[in-house]
């Protein structure tokens, strides 16, 4: 973005901007998108694996069938058709009706970033706090900021959050915490899984504590090794919402999610998505509906899974290759995303120009913490660039590091 | 909606959701859309004019030539090649390149609406004033109910926003209102447009008390008898923010808009939308920026102009024929809708119901007040509607309206 850098407006903002900040990730957007630079720093599914002449064909049928409906407004819940195939395919994760579920429980939104948005709106009021794994999802962070909420990080491991540092959390909280935000499967950014062992835990300490989960659950679907893990909502009806995407399974640029929610919250849920959208888009969850009801898309799901499976050995192996041997990673069992700790000394955020230069981009650590955490962490996206990419592009990361740890040797970190 | 009037989550709720209330549109969704019942309420376009064969090409080369980059993330701000395209269509309504327009100053958004939400964003602290019209637009009484925002209404006839009125209103306003939320053309409800001459001088009333105006336009494209007047942008690029929307000249569905704002604020907004909603849809984006690039698209707005002028003249004509002396209502000179006066001591909300029964859908004027107003208004809508449907709607609601004439005749107001 260019522009003068005066501002007319600075004595007329709300109190919340000052506390908005772009995040590491949108402000890569530009430089990382180049195509000389292999960008191991987005959260893009590949959409190229999608059959362009299938969805044109379906794309027609749409229109054919219901293409006036499709052009206007839908209520602001969401199309009735969707929500019911929505809780069909939550039945998939083993969210079925035995967890109480229900289309009328289901709220549409413009991407599951909506969803929590709208959670936002109904629950945070400034000066609250939300606790969080640290790291956590970058979209998670603008959403608390800019409700004018205080974000407590929870720690993890390789296991998820963990059940002691979540009870520890609690107690140094001077007022009850608004919501736990987790994202408990392949987690962005770090690939990690809450084990099965802990979802109980985790549940149990909520349930005492009377604190609320909202459960965000882009990735459980693109599993690689193993049977998706059962999500906390299947396991617990009573204080956990539920949020999911289309994103991932389908395209991102639909911009189709959902919250899963009890009945008084889905009502203020809908008022709050019509005073920011009106309504989702009648014509992308119309495409969803074609999608699920027409295409083969559990399919498509396993083309996706093989795809990003592929990419994920070609990282891991990349890295075992290259990287020095002080530095360590997570291994995801699914997802999009690697999570790298640089050898003691070298700094992320410090290091990325030099990077970008490299023509390799990744995300610093910092965008993923509240409290400017993750100067010694990265994150790495194997699901975009193609095997050959992501080979190169770990090459020329490894080369980065190299120098940084050189430089660190040689003046001290 | 169904489900349990209890709601456990009473004590965890944020402030603002005390003063959010379903709008009496979105209350009217379900029943009005009975097949049964002639619905006056709407507010949406006739889609069915669109060619959906011409369409379904049109999305076949979307996904042939720009396939899995529409599927994708796009930039928070918005696609580049539709935003150097939407300033091709504000300079066709003399907002160009003379106002100081350029693509980096318009954010796309999810439907006008996201934009007018953004902007109470960026500017409204609980407690704050905004003016609008008097009637207004009922999305945007939502926006500024869940900004905890306090409207005062500004007084209007048959040319608009009364600029006395304006004064008066600023006046006995205790402290400075944020801004002036205006629909200057073909208003939303009353179909009322601002004269020239009242334009020029609401734009130095506001200059004069450094008051920033958000100009809503989704209606002025929708000319029947005239020019499209001037939008207040194209005269004072300083403090006027400009909304617009593809909702009537394309399709709803889609949910695209815009915002168009200097760069310190824009940035703001940016950084607002991408904690709503991450990005707007890249595909009903790409649709967009087909449609304008590929389709006569200037043609298939002359055929909704043609089609609403059309029902328009019918209405105007069923009102004469079939509705008591005493009765008033606007003669819009565009876009979707008339705006009644009814005979005194009669309630356009008390009467839903017997209308209802006699299968018609009007909404009460009350839904666009924040105070209360409107019982003895009701708005009409013409561009959904055929024309034998409104004939037989405004019979209908004219034996509605006798009755309950009679009924005050008998037992007073």
């Amino acid at each position: 973005m260019s522009g003068t850098t005066l501002d007319d407006y600075t004595d007329r903002y709300a109190a919340r901007i000052h506390g908005m900040a772009q995040s590491e990730i949108r402000a890569l957007f530009a430089v990382a998108s180049r195509p000389e630079v292999v960008s191991l720093a987005g959260g893009n599914p590949d959409t190229s694996a999608l059959s362009m002449p299938e969805l044109s064909e379906m794309f027609t049928r749409l229109l054919t069938d219901h293409g006036p409906q499709a052009m206007l407004y839908c209520p602001g819940q969401g199309d009735t058709r969707l929500r019911e195939e929505i809780c069909e395919v939550m039945a998939i994760t083993g969210i079925g009706a035995d967890a109480g579920v229900s289309p009328d429980d289901v709220v549409i939104t413009a991407g599951a970033q909506q969803g929590l948005s709208l959670l936002a709106t109904v629950f945070l009021d400034p000066g609250d706090i939300v606790l969080a794994e640290g790291p956590t999802y970058v979209g998670a962070l603008g959403v608390f900021q800019a409700a004018q909420a205080q974000v407590r990080h929870v720690a993890m491991d390789e296991g998820g959050l963990i059940p002691a540092a979540l009870e520890e959390a609690l107690a140094e909280c001077e007022k009850p915490p608004k919501f736990l935000y987790t994202v408990p499967t392949y987690q962005n950014p770090t690939g990690v899984t809450l084990s099965e062992e802990r979802r109980l835990a985790v549940l149990d300490i909520c349930r005492r504590h009377d604190l609320l989960i909202v459960e965000d659950d882009p990735y459980g679907m693109l599993s690689f090794d193993a049977e998706q893990p059962l999500p906390l909502r299947a396991r617990e009806r009573d204080g956990v919402f539920y949020l999911g995407t289309f994103s991932k399974t389908f395209a991102a640029g639909l911009r189709v999610g959902w919250v899963l929610a009890p009945p008084a919250v889905r009502d203020k849920l809908v008022l709050a998505s019509e005073a920011q959208i009106l309504c989702p888009s009648a014509l992308t969850q119309a495409a969803v509906t074609q999608y699920l009801t027409t295409m083969p898309w559990r399919q498509q799901v396993k083309v996706f899974c093989t795809l990003y499976q592929e990419r994920r050995d070609t990282m891991l192996a990349s890295l075992a290759d290259t990287m020095p041997a002080d530095m360590t990673w997570t291994e995801p069992g699914g997802g999009l995303f690697v999570w790298a700790n640089l050898p003691a000394g070298l700094d992320s955020k410090a290091m990325l120009p030099q990077a970008l230069a490299e023509r390799v981009a990744y995300v610093p650590g910092t965008g993923f913490y509240a409290d400017g955490s993750g100067r010694g962490q990265m994150r790495l996206n194997f699901s975009f660039p193609s095997s050959e990419r992501i080979r190169e592009g770990v090459r020329r990361l490894a080369g980065v590091i190299d120098s940084a740890a050189r430089l660190r040797d040689t003046f001290g970190a």
